[in-house]
């Protein structure tokens, strides 16, 4: 199946901005820096930015061992995951139909304490990966006593949809009588030139995670 | 107070990047352009990006008033508000210590529906001019079919954190004889020249709202 079933958790009201499709979902999730990863802690809602990676079906995110949302998500919680991208301000004629284009993907599944050493192992390097493509490789391995005060957390892609608007503003009829300005106002991540620390031994070179990640990112 | 009290839902495991200071969380949220709003469905966490406008000490939300989120928000329930800014990707000699620069602001409150004629129009002002500032006495305004089709919410930041990281990585000791590049590449929202939708009147130019907005984003 290239899409995910649609449930009362992903469906969407408005469909003509909705995908279930697998690809789109993925390729949203791979351009994206950050999660946004909901659960309750004690009645409330918790929200919390967080990095994360993906292996096929399973997004797969880390925090130290003696954070709150590391020792709720290892109980086996119900999360949301939300990741968006910010494509442009729509600034229609009217306040009404001003808008925003985006891409995003929101997602339902039940956390589940990683406690494999090679699945562990394989998470950490994707998440590392994921904003740096081979960086995992060229840094320092983790040793045993950061992995032992490290969480890691799978959440199978159970529930998933993507939304996007994209184009420019689509104003009432009798709007485009009105002297007001209307378009959009392109936005993006840009990344700069990279600044090493100043500690470099002799002789290391901008490492090819890094000249990825900004040609990922142009 | 010039600072926001220390609760169960905010206090901060790491307080050296934590903040309670009001200006610091609302100097985050008048940057950002985007909040992720967690509320609990049916025994299920929710988040949904929303923009977003803030007066004072309370957020602005809005929606149409048929979505699920504001069916729920209309209800008086407790909601997390998530806002942050990525700065930079931060990458250390070791995998374990390669991190993010970001700012970050979570807020726990009960939210409110909005009946308030007066304060539903301030509020719908504020969420415009918070992407573009001035758009709102630009565009041509709401009328009241626009007005009874869509919901607006209070958010009371009762409860606030921001958490920031800045600066280089932070090795270990023995790391920093690896020959292992270190250092950070800076991210940042970057605005593109404007672009009207192809049907502006004669004479009509690219208004001091977006003129703003670029200057803020530059």
């Amino acid at each position: 199946m290239n899409t995910y079933a649609k449930t009362k958790l992903n469906k969407v009201r408005k469909s003509d901005r909705a995908s279930y499709d697998k690809e789109t979902v993925h390729a949203i999730l791979d351009e994206a820096l950050l999660a946004h990863v909901g659960f309750t802690d004690n009645d409330w809602p918790m929200v919390i930015p967080m990095i994360y990676g993906r292996i096929g079906e399973t997004l797969y995110l880390h925090g130290a061992k003696a954070a709150r949302i590391a020792k709720t998500l290892g109980k086996g919680v119900p999360v949301c995951i939300e990741v968006t991208l910010v494509d442009a301000l729509v600034l229609a004629r009217s306040a009404f139909h001003s808008s925003m284009n985006y891409r995003s993907v929101v997602i339902h599944g039940m956390a589940r304490q990683v406690t494999d050493a090679d699945e562990m192992t394989q998470a950490l390097a994707q998440i590392t990966d994921h904003l740096a493509p081979g960086r995992w490789d060229e840094a320092r391995p983790m040793n045993d006593k950061e992995l032992k005060s490290t969480g890691v957390f799978a959440v199978p892609i159970e529930h998933a949809v993507a939304k996007a608007r994209t184009g420019g503003p689509i104003d009432d009829d009798e709007d485009y009588a009105l002297p007001v300005w209307s378009g959009v106002i392109p936005v993006r991540h840009a990344f700069g030139a990279p600044q090493d620390d100043g500690r470099l031994l002799d002789g290391v070179e901008v490492p090819a995670s890094v000249v990825e990640t900004l040609k990922r990112h142009a």
